[in-house]
């Protein structure tokens, strides 16, 4: 690989979300070398993706260039490239492009969508964890409603306009007041020939209660707030299988074309570790997010779990975990290149905030937790300004303000049309 | 087809480019019934199509969804779909989505890439038609740098890093110079590991000078405009065939993995009208934009040329004679109704422009033609008033006003990769 060898410790770094972002924001230049490592070019800004999935965003305000960022950063080196495999012995990572060797290895892959084995679901379900992802629930969204004007079989009529969603969590609830949205006042303009009401948004919960992560008042408000817009929310109820059409659960059955997985994700880790794994496949760390057994091989982000009395499963996986796992391995580099000793790593719950619709929103704060109107400003602040920049924080504020005053959305566009996955040996 | 049949006369339009859009918002909903056909659910604008290849805009600054420029209008009906012929005899259009019967038909069908029977430029050349096509650039452009960095083959690499342009109209001049910036402001800023220099872009042109269509002042200010950009431009030099890496012309033969083809269009119209067609595939029309032997089929926009003694070749294929065109038919359907006679179509040339690059443009105007920084100004000016509403133009203002300010363009990504298409055998 065309990186040149100089008289720094040279650390790599496999991905760059929102741990990678901030580790090698952090790390000082004139300590090392950094080298990173991501399959796109971009960092994804992933909180907002469910509104470019609903039509509200645009990729480029979400997403942030990785060269842009660290543009005027010194002895710092990107490569797009996947990473295929570590050798630990040889201290070697292979990748798409090459190989090419470390001092320091941080593996900070974050996480993907965990069908629980269920092949049928991840065959013909739409996932939401990448960019391209989200562009296509987008497109298979709308084309729907293409395709409801032109049947006349109305049992196909009626689950082209089923839309179901299974996990409650953020994005699951997000998601479906998006669509509940799209259903109240973008789709009736739009489609003056369909019968909208019959448009139905169901949100499958395996749990009691939605966002189980946060707590019961905020829980109790978004299934209040979303049932108000429209959602039919289910709880304790299991998806088994789909076909494409019809989507078995421990309950009911669901006929849709349409049905959106956000019910579980899993670490992605880079073969060649040899460590333990949770059962989510989260590589085990220690307080320093060493990965067991090593001492200059690390871990942060989605794909990390420590393991303590506190946090039996790990800590969650969201982005302020990860945001404050990279900043605080940063400055650990930092030290080690001082020759101080490494500081454990302490998680510092801000809170977390969860949005529904116009005016609804959940925030939970150590001391206080509320919702609605105001729940639903502080988000919409919060979310702008932890946008990477001006630009994106504008082009976003633009769109939302118009959004609000106007009661529409911008981007309704099938750019890249999506086949029907049961149709797919049609389509060839 | 489930579209009412009502007591109006019902005008199928095929197409919503410059022409179809201004006809159906020109048509009066109380005297015709009117269904809107169109492959994709956008309007696209297509003078700034280049900033999307470029890295300049997102696509949803320069489309529009169909549906909601006509969310308000009666007696319309849109159906995405694609047309695949005409029955004149029964009156009846066959389309993707089942068959329709009319009792006025409107070609607005647009034009295509004419690669003038090469198929080896067909098949390796990039065209800039469509939304789709101007992404798949975008995202091949900043591919070839990544993969410039990681190459150790100096030929290789300077075949990444060179751009071919073939032809010299508008669209070709203005990618060009925006390429040209990217070079100058973007790329060595992201690309520290590169050597920026060496990146070459060609323009080659067919005819002795740029901007044929345009005044031979402006032909020479875009030539001196690029020049001083570091674009090389090649006139009289015609592209002969292009294997992927090379390109042969007349002259000498240009090495580069990126060739953009903007060298020629031609119109592509619906089949089943038994008419006489230009070399170009234009359909042939009378000055009512009927076409020959037809009372109730028109044709308007870039697919209709009406030859006579002032435009043996028809008029050129521009937005402004479509937009004209559309609307002057509108307005003879409209006459129709209220039985008046129809009005021949005059075409009013109101001037013309390109933009090169940062206070670079040249406009023609019947009496005054000028280049500079105040031609930029007027052409950024009337751009944005004639997007289609006043989102777009706020999100378009932005992204023109960061990128003056900064030096900067916001959404350099790669959001979906696209295959070499010299490897595509192993890529499957």
């Amino acid at each position: 690989m065309n990186i040149p060898h100089i008289d720094l410790p040279r650390i790599v770094v496999i991905g760059c979300g929102f741990a990678g972002l901030n580790l090698v924001k952090t790390i000082r230049s004139k300590d090392y070398q950094v080298v990173l490592f991501d399959k796109n070019n971009y960092h994804t800004f992933q909180p907002l993706m469910y509104q470019v999935a609903s039509a509200g965003l645009e990729p480029d305000s979400i997403v942030y260039p990785i060269r842009k960022v660290f543009n005027r950063k010194k002895n710092f080196h990107f490569r797009m490239a996947t990473v295929h495999q570590i050798d630990s012995d040889n201290q070697l990572v292979y990748t798409s492009i090459g190989s090419i060797d470390y001092d320091f290895l941080v593996m900070a892959t974050g996480a993907d969508s965990n069908f629980f084995g269920m092949e049928n679901i991840q065959k013909y379900s739409m996932p939401m964890k990448s960019l391209v992802e989200a562009l296509n629930l987008r497109s298979v969204i709308l084309q729907n409603f293409e395709k409801a004007l032109h049947t006349s079989d109305i049992t196909e009529r009626q689950a082209l306009m089923s839309f179901v969603i299974v996990g409650g969590g953020a994005t699951g609830v997000e998601l479906a007041g998006a669509l509940a949205e799209l259903k109240r006042y973008i789709l009736p303009k739009d489609y003056p020939d369909l019968d909208i009401r019959k448009m139905q948004i169901h949100l499958v919960q395996g749990g009691d209660r939605l966002l189980p992560s946060m707590s019961s008042k905020a829980s109790d408000n978004a299934e209040k707030f979303l049932r108000k817009m429209g959602v039919n929310v289910w709880l304790k109820v299991r998806a088994n299988d789909y076909d494409g059409h019809a989507l078995s659960t421990n309950d009911e059955t669901y006929y849709t074309k349409t049905l959106v997985w956000t019910a579980g994700v899993k670490g992605v880790p880079t073969p060649g570790i040899k460590a333990n794994y949770t059962k989510a496949c989260r590589v085990l760390v220690n307080e320093y997010n060493q990965i067991e057994g090593y001492s200059t091989v690390f871990s942060v982000g989605d794909v990390a779990a420590h393991i303590s009395e506190e946090t039996p499963y790990g800590l969650p996986m969201l982005a302020s975990v990860a945001v404050q796992q990279g900043v605080h391995l940063g400055k650990n580099f930092n030290r080690l290149a001082k020759e101080k000793e490494l500081l454990p790593f302490e998680y510092k719950d801000k809170g977390t905030m969860a949005t529904v619709g116009r005016n609804l929103a959940v925030v939970d704060l150590k001391s206080l937790k509320f919702g609605g109107g105001f729940a639903w400003f502080l988000w919409m602040l919060i979310h702008l300004m932890l946008l990477v920049d001006f630009r994106s924080r504008l082009v976003v504020f633009v769109n939302w303000a118009w959004s609000y005053i106007f009661y529409d959305k911008g981007t309704r566009l099938i750019v890249r049309k999506v086949p029907d996955k049961t149709q797919t040996s049609n389509n060839h």
